[in-house]
């Protein structure tokens, strides 16, 4: 037996006005969903803990089985990971943003337009030209990842994560200083040294080319690299070793393959998969599909929703809704059901009235040969609140799943 | 958006064979607490985990999100603390019953035929007045709260909460002496100032005018202090910090009012609230609909049902569940329930039957703009046990709550 688990990024939702109060998933046409749900065993997930909003990096961290309030250690860390970074124990990385602030270092932008990929690269890649020799000489490398996206680490040891940011979160606020948390040596150095590289990075942003022509077309230019979220490297045990699984992620935000290669997880690349609403959703299903012949577990991880969320915009988020259902059914056609269990959750809420993630349990269901099949017929938050699984918590959904296909190991005698 | 949980004391119950085995709160009149139900989301909650009968004092720090089996350090402190007393760091607290004992200190009636408020405060002036040099000299207060009920504070350092109780807890038995638990010399020196002081107590008592009054009106005179559960302040983070909002309290049992104050809730004062069955239920809706004028949350509590269900006195317990069904109407006509989400629940089972606390879980409806609304219709134990809420623990809600008014701060990213 082998088991996937498909994670639509925030799909979850509370009720809408416009949609007669129901959510964006109850609100969409989702036909291989409902039959997943009539097949299968339905709940709800409460991915850390009741009434607690958590981001993907530890919502995921909680659905892969492990207790993320312990081992979560920093986005930064993952996302840097999970777009090919290598970090070591010892080195520190940040989530960065190419952003737009202007001469007083006011933020007027803080995804710089949702830059293209392609720029963002070109940014990064002379970013990472500069020296810096003060305060210490200081290895780092900076990499952008998708739109606005980058990650900076700095190589260790002596780095303290102990730090604060330097995004201010807010469009309007100035970008602060970054200041050591504490009076640590580590500390101070680690925010002297993120302080310095910042200048260095606006200085050589200002001139860029890309940003030039940016101004040229209109466009807000990236002239400000906003760091924040310090890290480290979790120190997880591998799933090969807790389950004795191989275990694969097709997913494309660097952020939750980040998680998955710290929990041990081959990275699979899928061209046209994005981490946005424009991702190409049956590339995914068939590389999903293929990924099962190989190993025991794969994790499908789909952004879209979230995005739509976060944008505060219905009828995408139902559309995505309805492209992940649509991929879902590519996935069922090429997968031997009688030997996988499929599993469709989302990581958390995210409201589209709110724009923000919310701490509300989220839908699950599993189906496969195992479940004890329920008689939920719909899926949807409220539908699955009904269902045989009840309420169980992210942390308890990898013990099942691996339960179901014959990978755990009996406690006791 | 705000809150306000409304806490009735032991509302819940088990099936009463009179009822035709419906509870309680199932066979009442309750058309607000159905009409909440039917618009909001409902579930069942154990207060402190499976099974186990709670205090008010534990369950209402666990309903207000702390961890109850970690922080909790007697009630003494609490009851102290309620009553507008001072209990620093150091003190020790006692909650102490006036009762009625004879010669042989057997102890007659637990409450001294539950004693007016009035003149249990007499007599408490008049011990206040007691100096007490020996076995050292001794820094006391003793102050009455209501009814029969009163706190015992022993000024610190250098005392410990490691000695036994003097209330034997039944009528019959013997006034024990308190004894140290273990052989820590402070806990030898506090068991022996303890016993000297109730000593100076009953020779006070025994020719008190109040009580003389009382034999001669045939009542059992307030003849005794039995002292029980010595305890600390808690020490915990006031919700203020925990989540950012103005809190407040509108109850009159001390032991709750302790626990908010102790949670940094402010303590309204309600004229007409007395935490008997005989308390002006529509003062207390008035004072909570304008406490939450000012406030982000507030908890109302009404400890009717419990002293009903003590009493095992089943009618006392309909009629005070329906009291507080038109106390809700009342609070609902003078709440903006579009920006005020309303949570009803218990602290605990009190049980008719056996007129204990029981560790049965309670009913849960949580009404509100953002809440995904179930199809239960009426507000009991067992129909809200199929609500969409499911099963949760007592430390959940809090966070459930606050998630749902916009005051949790996301983890991970």
């Amino acid at each position: 037996m082998k088991a996937i688990l498909v994670i639509a990024d925030g799909m979850a939702d509370r009720p809408v006005k416009e949609l007669d109060m129901k959510t964006p998933l109850e609100a969409s046409h989702k036909p291989t969903l409902n039959q997943l749900a009539k097949t299968g065993v339905c709940g709800i997930i409460d991915p850390i803990s009741p009434g607690r909003p958590p981001g993907s990096d530890t919502a995921t961290l909680a659905l892969l089985g492990y207790d993320a309030l312990k081992v979560y250690s920093g986005r930064g860390a993952l996302e840097a990971l999970g777009s090919g970074v290598t970090v070591s124990k010892g080195d520190i990385a940040f989530r960065c943003n190419f952003a737009t602030a202007n001469k007083d270092l006011v933020v007027l932008d803080r995804r710089a337009g949702r830059i293209a990929t392609e720029g963002a690269a070109k940014l990064a890649e002379s970013l990472q030209k500069i020296r810096l020799e003060k305060p210490v000489r200081t290895s780092f490398l900076f990499k952008s990842t998708i739109q606005h996206r980058a990650v900076l680490v700095l190589r260790g040891p002596g780095w303290s994560t102990a730090i604060s940011d330097s995004d201010p979160g807010e469009v309007g606020e100035r970008v602060p200083e970054i200041r050591p948390l504490g009076k640590s040596r580590n500390a101070v150095l680690t925010a002297k040294v993120v302080n310095e590289l910042s200048s260095e990075f606006r200085r050589v942003l200002e001139n860029h080319p890309v940003n030039r022509n940016r101004i040229e077309q209109g466009e807000p230019p990236a002239n400000i690299i906003l760091c924040r979220s310090a890290g480290t490297v979790p120190q997880i045990e591998p799933l090969s070793k807790t389950y004795r699984i191989n275990a694969a992620c097709v997913g494309a935000t660097a952020l939750v393959k980040g998680v998955c290669k710290a929990a041990g997880m081959e990275l699979i690349h899928v061209p046209g998969a994005t981490g946005t609403f424009q991702t190409d959703y049956l590339a995914k299903a068939k590389m999903a599909a293929q990924a099962l012949e190989q190993c025991d577990f794969v994790l499908l991880h789909v952004k879209a929703p979230d995005v739509a969320s976060h944008d505060r915009n219905v009828r995408q988020k139902i559309e995505a809704i309805e492209r992940i259902d649509n991929m879902l059914s590519h996935l069922l056609k090429n997968v031997d059901i009688s030997s996988v269990c499929v599993a469709v959750t989302a990581d958390h809420t995210t409201s589209v009235l709110t724009g923000r993630h919310e701490g509300d349990p989220v839908p699950i269901v599993i189906a496969g040969s195992n479940v004890r099949r329920d008689d939920v017929a719909e899926f949807g938050e409220r539908s699955c609140a009904k269902g045989g699984l009840n309420r169980i918590r992210g942390i308890d959904l990898m013990p099942l799943l691996m339960n179901l296909i014959g990978k755990t190991r009996i406690f006791g005698a």
